[in-house]
């Protein structure tokens, strides 16, 4: 169970309404009035929770818990216990966080501006905003509705926020328009001058990086991530893509739709991702190539170069994900022979 | 000799205040009362200063240094100058940091809550700790005795601190219980929401993040370090392991005791270490897998599938590290032949 | 053209303006006193825009640009089109990045202290200085004039700080005497201790790190980098040296003058580096090892043992780069021979 210390559970909810969130057809004959308390883990679960089944491995906790009910697939129906009531979708995984998020909302905004947070006049916002202990609201600034700024974070001159944003606390956003349902993690930094220089025998000067960062909506972007804002035009995260921590976002780069950047990857200046794209952690793509939709990189890989649509590749540099499997089993043989 | 205008050195010791600090037997006939007013390397030591032979590499600097005392292995005493004093011990380099540590204490903590830091009234403590301008700590949070926040962190509702404890500047701690004397430096982000998303035909829902952070006693966390909360149970970090900067922890993660993560090193979710591992800088370990006690881990590595106890790997994807070098051999030679 | 609401120009120029700007001499007979207002691409640009051709693959564009003056390299000079002057210079990126500087100069500061800022009575400043809200200065600090402090930044005790540098918001600086004309991007850590330990039996007790951090002038630090201070003597940042966005810099670490670090690289303690380095992204160097002057590291390299001057280095463990390419070749032609 979670600790009730930092979680809010919110309340019960009977079959009924479980189908109505999950969009889950239920079984014939069954009490749908019934009310679950809680999600639960198969092995712990007991008869008012819900629990889920998504992978074989578990097979054998499955077939002896005590659910009450539980998300699987077809497949499973026949191997269910005798008193759970089976739930049956396609994507039980997806359905249970369904539920997670019913049992566990994300806490009610308090609406209003703490005292102690600095709002410069200029800023526009409505009550419906939360904005925190020793947040730094720089000049116009926009802030849509039921928005959430965590405490001493600095939003800094002219940045757009649209609705149901969420930035956590110590972060620093410039240069930028962030779209709605984003939500920033801790430490992150978005907006700064990117890495551009112009050279004369050794000595550098900076180029003026004179774009934006540009945040579409549905997008998370993990603790203390770095995002430069292009040299003019812009960076661009996509629409539903999710950034873990400590993730490179070079300038005038441009993430696709839906994409997963793994921890510690990072993608150098104005590399363009295309859609569903998924980055293995600590990865790193050099700067001025394409990435096709769909491509798949292994964690800890470097590429160096264009990568067309679906294709799957790893290592440094990478090559397609089964040559380089090959790669490593013809070097554990070569030191075999000698 | 360290910058007076950071470091205030305490005061002097005696002979007999040494061997007390390092539980070393002095040798016979000298004058334990003799005075000693700082530590020193080897080459710029004086008659009144204590320096420390570690390392073969040092024997040179060692026969001609002025060092009025010296740590050292008993098989170097033959070689120590006439007018220094020889500190035997096993570890050399142990006894030093314990005298140095004597010299140069941590700063004493000036107690008490400055009045420009925001502390919610629910909030536990007493007048033994000192917690700087800008901090923000929110309801229900706990402070044990001589703990230090540091200025403008941010300590988020619920959070436990033991006893001792010292968090640095621009921190942010959320759904954590942190042990006693556990040091986290500047910027360290504990607690965040876990990098957890149910898919569905590539658009991801967040699963619920509903464990917490356990950060045991005497472990050090390095700046702008990010560890991610548990989804339930917890991500827990174990007693005396010291992660340096830029480090990654994922969700759920179980670090044991003792471990060393040398910079910018990352572990994925769900991932358990056993006791005493070090993991060298820039290294990945993937998710869902099992490091055994004792194991150790070459920097730039990348550890996909279990390793037991002992063992010392390298390479991406990690092989016993002998291997790795072999592997790097073989292929120097290789381009040779051609 | 750059979004005015985040970029103010600051006005035009004539073309005897940018002759002295550039030190470039311009072409006879034409109207010195003819106007530009900004600067552009070669295929967005109008006749009032100054462009410039650095690269072979732009010159179909630049054939038919419509950009009223033009940067560019001698050879080039018989393919501009008939409208455009141009303007003859060995290096036209540098060129334009000076002219570029020119139209959109860095934000002029708005002198004085923000009555949210909190700065301790022992702090030396004058009325040049600006400091952003929610700043903490502490005790016996040195500011320079023309300095820029960004939202909750921290400045820790003793702290030295040239002239006409500017901290970004949310940094931490420690122990650290910082030069002139330095930019210290958002969340940046310096001075935190070292990571140096001294072992006993697997438990490890702090060596006091009695060191500093000295960052010289005209030096840039990208967001979120941390730079460790050192045991005694210092970690040393050199003239002129580029650090990029969540690098790592161990203590006693000595980087020469105009250095390039590459986002996510990391050098660890002790390791002292020649002048005009370039370290690839993700690039990992070993500690106590000693880079050349001139030495170029290709990305995601591990650099184990010394380098000597103006070498160039790839791979893992890193080789001169041509060995890397040939073992990259190599390997792609064992797993076809199979």
């Amino acid at each position: 169970m979670a600790d009730p210390k930092f979680f809010q559970k919110s309340k019960e909810f009977t079959l009924d309404q479980i189908s109505k969130i999950t969009k889950i057809t239920l079984p014939k004959d069954i009490n749908t009035k019934k009310i679950f308390n809680d999600i639960a883990p198969l092995d712990s679960a007991d008869k008012n929770k819900i629990s889920f089944l998504n992978n074989k491995n578990y097979i054998n906790q499955f077939k002896i818990s005590k659910a009450g009910a539980c998300f699987l697939k077809k497949d499973f129906l026949n191997l269910a216990p005798k008193n759970m009531i089976p739930l049956i979708t396609e994507n039980p995984y997806h359905s249970f966080a369904l539920v997670a998020n019913a049992f566990y909302p994300s806490k009610d905004i308090t609406a209003g501006v703490h005292p102690k947070a600095h709002i410069e006049t200029s800023v526009n916002y409505d009550d419906t905003v939360q904005i925190a202990p020793g947040v730094i609201v720089s000049s116009d600034v926009t802030i849509g509705s039921n928005c959430f700024i965590g405490a001493n974070s600095v939003i800094l001159s002219g940045v757009t926020i649209g609705d149901n944003t969420i930035i956590g606390p110590n972060c620093t956003i410039a240069y930028s328009i962030i779209g709605s349902n984003v939500k920033i993690h801790n430490g992150v930094r978005i907006g700064q001058d990117g890495f551009g220089f112009a050279e004369n025998q050794n000595v550098r000067i900076k180029m003026p990086q004179l774009g934006r960062v540009i945040i579409e909506d549905d997008v998370e972007i993990g603790a203390n991530t770095t995002i430069d804002r292009g040299t003019n035009p812009d960076t661009i995260i996509g629409r539903g893509s999710k950034l873990d921590n400590l993730v490179q976002i070079g300038h005038n780069v441009v993430i696709g739709k839906n994409c997963i950047l793994v921890s510690q990857s990072g993608v150098s200046g104005s590399t363009v991702l295309g859609d569903n794209v998924i980055i293995g952690g600590q990865s790193g793509i050099a700067g001025h190539i394409k990435i096709g939709n769909n491509v798949k990189i292994a964690a800890k890989s470097g590429i160096m170069k264009n990568i067309k649509n679906n294709e799957v590749v790893g290592g440094i540099p990478s090559v397609p994900i089964k040559d380089w499997h090959r790669q490593t089993i013809t070097l554990k043989n070569l030191i075999k022979k000698k």
